[in-house]
């Protein structure tokens, strides 16, 4: 086998689930094994060594490179920032105890961030001069890739950009309790809330939405859009115009190549009529030459990500420990 | 003389008048000197070669730095970006001609690069991860600098945060033509249309700012504040705020460590209510460890930065070819 070949593991650690295989040159290599995550760290500790035991027992093996949720300091391996969604991980030092115990080059790296190197790099974008990817979930997530490496801020805190403003008449709350942040508005949540505010005097004969009340979920939303419902229309139509906003402002300070829109509400997102929009908001200079791009990796991305983080320090490609 | 003191000739190049003086360790070095600026590419130059040759005639000089309105490709020192305040600039190849001329190593950068250079570089601060100037004045620049090097983006205009949008209703137009753009409200300008707005429907026995009518300047804004102006001091006020919104949106983009304020606004603004009007609207983690420093060098920030970037360039501390 060329050394080239060698996979690593990678790992990409949810509140819910782990999800984790070998990849090599930015590709899975067989298929991907899924596990509940089990409560406190400690046992998830164990069940990251007994997954990484398990590839091992049949694998040549250059490393491992975890997605965790949570602020990561990746020079340390430790979680330096809790998320409400893994309860006690904050203070882990995960880098040692899975190295110490593995003896295999470890690398930890917040999973957004995870994320964004593995798309950007697996559809060879990572050497732009900036590549910004944006994550449009529950939430909305980011990852800046500046010149090959991943940019992460001076508190590891770099590329938050659910939480760009983009307005400032504290119209809507955010969950991080902060006022109309981006993902307020352009989150699966946000439109939610945007169908909750259009559907209000409205009738049943209006929109099927009024019958839902309390229940309305966003998957309502997009199913009455998809059947072509006057208010779902209208919502995800200002979805668009709310998704755009913040890409504008990321725009203005990055002047970026490209940005890659990923996450389970971007397959309801029209590329085309969300480029027009950034187009009406952003400096042609800007604009003119941007590209933007699907997701290719989905949900694997983030264990994507690590691992190829972990395979391009080992081949130099990437100096793991430079590009705070 | 010791070959580090050597000094190179700092030139900012603005729509009425010429700054140029001899630069050495991010320091002016005797007066410097003032011309209008002449009109036209060709005169433009001729005047460049003047000031040059004036210092060359009594002084050793390393290199030449020109800090220029307008989009600037600073490999190849041309203009390729037009702006308002230089007529037919666009497609001047700035450095050729000078280099050619003079046979001095020449440098040509964007001018709100070229300060956020010069005071993040005068104050120590450019080895900082992130460090971002914001010069608010008639309207808003800004320059981002990471890990010792400027951030100019794919398209030369990585660091346009007055674009940076703000609102999302279409409130204010921007003098670039776009709606909400941070510049609408946090400039000069921005502060003399938040003061408009407040004095609708008021009488000149409730604030002065009424007796101006059509006549009203940012600068009596200021005064009334000053005087204790009800609606003068409500307009500095939200001001203040609006400063802070498109600050928030930055730290969630980049996480700095800290801010630069410039420019003529900066001395109106009270930066202890401005770093708590920041922090209300920041995510803990980055607000708490986050900077904020007055401009230390003025009008003369633009000449000593294009200047140090041409003595970092020679002392291999900056690689001006590397840094976009």
């Amino acid at each position: 086998m060329n050394k080239n070949d060698i996979p690593a593991i990678g790992i990409d650690l949810g509140g819910t689930k782990i999800l984790a295989g070998m990849v090599s040159n930015s590709r899975l290599v067989g298929e991907p094994v899924r596990v509940p995550t089990p409560s406190g760290p400690e046992n998830i500790i164990s069940a990251l060594l007994e997954i990484i035991a398990d590839f091992q027992r049949e694998h040549l093996i250059l490393g491992v490179g975890i997605a965790t949720a949570g602020i990561v300091d990746p020079e340390s391996g430790a979680i330096i920032g809790s998320t409400g969604n893994l309860p006690g991980w904050e203070g882990t030092p995960l880098k040692h105890a899975i190295q110490n115990k593995t003896a295999l080059r470890t690398h930890v790296e917040n999973d957004a961030n995870a994320a964004a190197y593995g798309e950007c790099r697996a559809a060879g974008l990572h050497t732009n001069h900036c590549s910004i990817m944006v994550t449009l979930g529950t939430g909305i997530g980011g990852g800046i890739i500046l010149k090959g490496g991943l940019y992460r801020g001076a508190h590891f805190a770099g590329g938050e950009v659910g939480h760009i403003k983009i307005s400032m008449e504290n119209r809507r709350r955010c969950t991080c309790g902060l006022w109309d942040c981006w993902e307020a508005y352009g989150s699966g949540r946000g439109l939610l809330a945007t169908a909750i505010e259009l559907v209000q005097g409205k009738t049943a004969a209006q929109s099927c939405l009024c019958e839902k009340g309390e229940e309305l979920t966003t998957n309502d939303v997009l199913d009455a859009a998809a059947a072509g419902d006057l208010i779902g229309r209208q919502a995800l139509d200002k979805y668009h115009e709310h998704v755009a906003v913040g890409m504008s402002s990321l725009c203005h300070v990055l002047d970026p190549d490209c940005f890659v829109i990923s996450g389970g509400m971007s397959k309801f997102v029209d590329l085309n009529l969300l480029k027009d929009l950034l187009a009406d908001r952003t400096l042609p200079r800007i604009s003119e030459k941007l590209e933007i791009y699907p997701s290719q990796l989905g949900v694997a991305a983030g264990l994507i990500g690590a691992a190829q983080l972990v395979l391009d320090a080992v081949a130099g490609v990437e100096s793991v420990a430079n590009t705070r």
